[in-house]
């Protein structure tokens, strides 16, 4: 099909009168959407920005020359693209930086170097910090011990992920408070460091980073994360004689507020252009690999989509906004930052579809939304189950649209939050590690990704009034 | 929960009479599911094993040193997890083996060493065989074509595979015939060579083999396949100048006839041992990389459903037998061999599922039945779909199952073949070439492939009567 015959029928379909939108019309859709995957398909740029992202950027946590440059190249390519609209919000975002040569050491007759990496968000050590160990299976147990079991102690937390969930989130979200409370609560018992053992499934040499926090009022003490292999060695070693030790050095640095970009292409309504539907990912990543599934793929999606739309000639009813947010990883100050401006400007954000949990083939999407509007959502089943598109569920949107649902922000009680939801099976091998680099991606299920998003806010924004009803 | 308990449960459930087995019971076959997944996830073997297949025996096309040491190891390791009884089946299948030193050149002012590899079954050059080339666009694209046109040449058949078809079985299925029929075709018309382009959907640099085959009365030339790459290179170098010539060498011979084995572990059904379900593999790989999806993925995904069947104390009501076959590469004379002793010894096969589109993570699965049948069998989705098995839908079983269902073959009418259907993204990225490796498995994908089949035999062999109602 030529793409003049493609852009002749969507002005035939965007043409029907709102009165014909009360229910799915299957052909018509169903030759939009195979239109979408076609395009995407055959002529996807998303593989390749994100190969630009990873090979010629990098990692890119806030405040970071990467992160400068991510927010530069962004702002390009989606002017390239030729949205209605190119725009950037300015605010400030906690900024930390990695020590240069982070390491330790299990002391010992031999004593052998762990493969350990900080915590983002911790304090440094001062030069070497040498203590005892104490392994506690998570951080509920540690209610168990009393103060002078704790005192002067590094605490290794070695709670596992549960591998008999199906999706692994399920199982991320049953052990990220180790690493994420961890070192305040370990500090309330006077240990002097945390070590947390990494959040995936394997058994694997690679620490994975990530976020930690320390509680107001509560001694700060450093903490990093060690790898699988590392804590098994450590429990092992633990569980034979009490004594042992470890030395840690982390040259990591809290250095207080940066400024940073939000980043936003918008296509403008056609009919409701005051309400706003959302498409997010973050422009931010760890320090260490690319931050090609987490979350590069997630950016190159949500650019796709525009490029989907305007090649397509698919005109929205409603306006759709891709927004490339920054901090996601150590703050969340790009999404808060983004919530709070639309409070104040009475933006009407009817929805908002964050893709944050890989480039793997997608399996569907989670929705927070009323029930009601969860049995509408449901009907549209039909039209993407040839994509392999089978859940369509109800479940967490994502960290970045979140603040959207705060109490403090929310305009539009009709707000629904949505999250693309990819096959999680490899995400946490990778996740916050080295290896979440571009040659981990495939391109097809990349490429699927974005399909799948397109087409679920072609449904919505088609639909808006009929899931509402 | 313990071992002991889930025996206990499992000798509750098994003790049901007949009478109950009417419709799927979904408290208790939850149950037993989720202990089959739950034991796949924690203790698996699957990845264990697949991990010595590939490294310790490597790849094993049909008369390989390879092959026979499979065998052996395939023998032994069903032996070790102990089903009623294990046994061979002797047969002759046929041989066929690479050139050391394959090649083949671009030729011109800078000659261009080009990625081919043979296909299997072809015939050798003797020596250098240099000859102009004609690209067509694919096997019927032949038609058009005088035979003095095609007289003297080499035909490149360069049809590519759809990249816009969501399963790429589908793709593969639409151009393999360029593969298995082009060298003849094109002998029709007075070739002395093919090349064809590789079946994948990525623009790579691996030649994938596969198998091909001779017209009888047609005379038989070289046929190789070349990377996608070097197709569009041929091509573009041929759109310019029809003068383009290679160079090729092939080395590869028909040696005639092997012995070979189908390697068979059963547990014999505790109500009606004479009616049969298979579940198969195919031992046998392609002499590049190791074979690890295609098809040791499915040989160690055969060897942990009747692991998981012994450890959790699940006494089928039918027999089950784990059926290895050799030679579905380039013959199938595995699956020929199995089906005619079958019918000689007049055994009621009932259902036969396959495993043999790798390891990736489970869709669900294909089956080759009666419309009432499969509207039973869809019954079964609320007990897999918390495991994301989303597919039951008509289609294709496998090569190796396929004999049983011939009619010169066929015993049971009700006979059900079936498929798992991973995850299609990746497959033909790996497919036959060196890149088919232990490396590209990931361990939670195939163990969950495992647990799918062993879910899937667990309900037909409860509810056969009822599926058959």
């Amino acid at each position: 099909m030529s793409r003049i015959f493609i852009i002749y029928l969507c002005s035939f379909i965007f043409a029907q009168s709102n009165a014909q939108l009360l229910s799915p019309r299957n052909q018509l859709d169903s030759t939009v959407i195979r239109q979408i995957f076609d395009e995407v398909l055959l002529r996807g740029e998303c593989y390749q920005n994100l190969h630009f992202l990873c090979k010629n950027i990098g990692h890119r946590l806030t405040g970071s020359d990467g992160a400068k440059k991510s927010v530069e190249w962004v702002e390009n390519t989606l002017l390239k693209i030729n949205p209605d609209t190119v725009f950037k919000q300015l605010f400030e975002a906690p900024y930390w930086v990695r020590g240069a040569n982070d390491w330790a050491i299990l002391n010992g007759t031999e004593p052998i170097d762990l493969q350990i990496t900080a915590l983002g968000g911790s304090i440094g050590t001062i030069g070497k910090l040498t203590a005892q160990v104490i392994v506690v299976d998570d951080i509920d147990a540690l209610e168990s011990y009393k103060n002078h079991d704790i005192e002067g102690k590094i605490v290794l937390f070695n709670k596992p992920m549960d591998k008999r969930f199906i999706n692994t989130f399920q199982a991320y979200g049953a052990c990220v408070s180790q690493r994420f409370n961890g070192a305040s609560e370990a500090a309330k018992k006077g240990a002097v460091a945390v070590l947390v053992r990494s959040l995936t499934t394997q058994t694997d040499h690679f620490p994975h980073t990530g976020v930690m926090a320390y509680s107001e009022g509560i001694a700060k003490i450093p903490a990093a994360a060690i790898s699988t292999a590392h804590a098994d060695l450590i429990a092992e070693n633990y569980s034979k004689t009490k004594n042992t030790s470890i030395s840690i050095n982390l040259g990591c640095e809290d250095k207080g507020l940066t400024p940073a970009h939000n980043v936003i292409g918008e296509i403008r309504g056609s009919e409701n252009p005051e309400k706003i539907m959302v498409i997010g990912a973050h422009l931010d990543s760890w320090d260490l690999g690319e931050g090609a599934h987490d979350d590069g793929a997630g950016v190159v999606h949500c650019m796709e989509v525009i490029r989907l739309f305007n090649i397509l000639g698919i005109k929205p009813r409603h306006t759709i906004r891709a927004v490339l947010y920054m901090n996601e990883e150590n703050g969340n100050a790009g999404g808060k930052h983004y919530a709070q401006n639309a409070k104040r400007k009475n933006e009407q954000h009817i929805f908002a579809l964050e893709t944050d949990r890989g480039g793997f083939s997608p399996r569907g999407f989670t929705f927070q939304c009323a029930p009601e509007q969860l049995e509408k959502i449901k009907q549209f089943a039909p039209l993407l189950e040839p994509y392999y598109i089978n859940l369509l569920e109800a479940g967490y949107g994502g960290v970045d649209i979140g603040p959207l649902n705060y109490p403090e922000y929310k305009v539009n009680s009709q707000l629904i939050l949505s999250g693309l939801m990819p096959d999680s099976q490899r995400y946490f091998d990778l996740h916050h590690t080295d290896n979440d680099v571009f040659e981990n991606i495939n391109q097809r299920e990349l490429e699927l990704g974005a399909g799948a998003i397109a087409a679920i806010i072609y449904l919505l924004d088609q639909y808006w009034e009929w899931v509402n009803l």
